[in-house]
């Protein structure tokens, strides 16, 4: 039963249209939501580092009926000035980091979105907290398994919420797909195979190790773990990796290296294969066997996603193509929409998010065992 | 530019037609070979064994101009006498396993072809170099890296050549590939992606630990492991691997595991990762990333072969996908064809095989270090 793109667009559509209520929340069950802690009005969030990845939730939060952009956090002041006025964030709501910590009297502030390079996570998502602001971190959590925990201790000691950006979890194609697996559509799952890289340009952030902690795996390989972590639904319990650079004098890869290959082990017995490169372009996949089917899930980007596979129909039946079409590239934003729009819903209906802290924790442990297992030490 | 079926079909008749002279062979160059071993005659081959594979090495056979299967070696006499009739087998060329050491005076015997369960391999391939004949043996080579060098032994000794019967290295398409590959046509290469598996039935001898080696990386994963050698073009320095079974109590994996998972570094800094079931369907690939491009090769089976990838077509071009076509199911002996063709040249060129013992030997050393690093003890 293939779904087409435009089946999909619809659905996404109808389901947010379906529970955005001007000046209120529809919530589930259909009572509307009066103790909404920001009174009604979408959530606010400060946008802390103005990188690209700042603009995708910017992009993203316009068409999120729950969020709205309310403060810039930037070193930069022209840029975060221009950006204000372009998306209608009072000048008074712009900080330096510095000053980040006033951001706590700021009442259209509910929660940070933490944009910067790895190593500053840590230390913005515990100043968040401490500022009473709930705290929506980019992937990887941060830059070791200690930060993560200290992380998570903060924002329970501060009573407000944390959630690790991991997009795919609010995807609506990949949740198909979680959902064929999880419903037995491709029998019992046997093995995965992931991919994601890109060819990264000198002088990126990405490669100075003291800011990104390591190398590719930390910020695309994550995926591929991130992925074999959601699909089989269990902890691995033995990981194994490797670490390569092509070419010893390439100044990219003189801190960190490029090329990572892993496996992953986990109880039922599922098993997963991984690789992660700043070498070439790797679009990002993750290939699912099961015992009566197979599923590719990719890319990993922010547009064309797109689910193919195989299921058998039945014990001896001939089985079926499925196909789950790409989105295109006009939705991009959309994939930053269902997550920021997620992370708000938890705040008005104090649920805890689809990944939490302790999600971006578990991946941080599996990096470090790949490193150690390669011997490095990060 | 892409080449279709229909051109590569073309391209192996002509290949084959253009070699082949009734009575004699058309030697490199345009020498007519007289000082053939054989006498101008096609290489008569004994199969030793007459299980599936057997199967395809005859009907393989009857299309290469070079070979002709002159015996055949089984413990089931009705069986192979019912086979010798249908193939043009004179009776007196059957043997026994207990009498197989006669064939050494069959002067219509030049090579055996060993089709035996792996444990078997070393025995006859040495019987058969000490008989006399050259030895085209199945993979894997042999259940160990020492019965492997026993073997290279045996046939430099007895000044027979010894060959790997690994079939897609004389396949035209993977060849298209592997010359993409080594042209530089995909950049430098960087990552390599693999997997193979089949659902077992139950009582194969395939799950016999005495008989098979090992699990799933001796029947199938080799096809990676071999694959990731071929394209690399060199032996790996890293090797870890990692092994499971889902259903402990499922006795096909009484003896040996369902699952394997593993990785290996290459000296350039290029890594793959495979993996190999005995549970579930995985057609066989092999995904190739370089830096300007990637190829999938797939799938491993005896027919339906395809390339495809996409290659930058310059420095800042936006590039262009590469199709070569599949194969089609008609073409199936054909990969038989090729490789005993190959060997029958190579014995009336007096060449070495393009995969060698030691091409089975270096496979069966990263097996047993996969198996080391799982801490499985074979």
């Amino acid at each position: 039963m293939p779904l087409s793109r435009r089946d999909f667009v619809k659905l996404g559509a109808v389901g947010l249209a379906a529970q955005w209520v001007p000046g209120g929340l529809m919530l589930p069950g259909g009572a509307q939501s009066g103790a909404a802690p920001s009174g009604g009005r979408p959530i606010g969030y400060a946008v802390v580092g103005l990188g690209r990845i700042a603009g995708h939730y910017i992009d993203g939060a316009k068409l999120s009926p729950h969020s709205k952009i309310t403060a810039l956090v930037s070193g930069h002041r022209d840029k975060a000035e221009r950006m204000a006025a372009q998306y209608g964030v009072p000048t008074d709501s712009i900080y330096s980091y510095e000053d980040f910590d006033r951001i706590a009297s700021n009442r259209a502030v509910d929660a940070v979105i933490v944009c910067l390079p790895n190593s500053m996570h840590a230390e913005y998502t515990i100043r968040g907290a401490k500022a009473g602001k709930h705290v929506l971190c980019e992937k990887p959590m941060a830059i070791s398994s200690a930060e993560c925990a200290q992380m998570i201790d903060a924002c329970n000691v501060a009573h407000v919420k944390l959630m690790i950006a991991y997009r795919l979890h609010y995807e609506p194609i990949t949740l198909k797909a979680l959902d064929m697996v999880r419903s037995g559509r491709l029998g019992r799952l046997q093995l995965m195979e992931g991919a994601f890289g890109f060819p990264i340009g000198a002088n990126e952030w990405r490669t100075n190790k003291a800011l990104a902690g390591g190398g590719s795996v930390f910020d695309v390989g994550i995926y591929c773990v991130n992925a074999f972590r959601m699909f089989a639904g269990e902890e691995p319990v033995g990981i194994q990796g490797q670490v390569s650079t092509l070419d010893k004098g390439d100044p990219r890869f003189a801190e960190v290296e490029e090329n990572v290959a892993w496996t992953m082990r986990f109880p039922s017995g599922v098993m997963a294969t991984g690789t992660s490169t700043y070498g070439s372009y790797m679009g990002g996949f993750c290939r699912l066997h099961g015992q009566s089917g197979w599923l590719d899930v990719s890319p990993y980007g922010y547009q064309g996603m797109r689910v193919q596979g195989w299921c058998a129909a039945g014990a001896d039946a001939g089985g079926s193509m499925v196909t789950i079409d790409e989105t295109s590239e006009e939705l991009d934003p959309l994939q930053f929409t269902h997550e920021t729009d997620h992370f708000s819903q938890c705040i008005l209906e104090n649920r805890t998010p689809t990944t939490p802290g302790e999600e971006g924790l578990a991946d941080l442990v599996c990096i470090e065992q790949i490193y150690k297992s390669a011997g490095v030490n990060l």
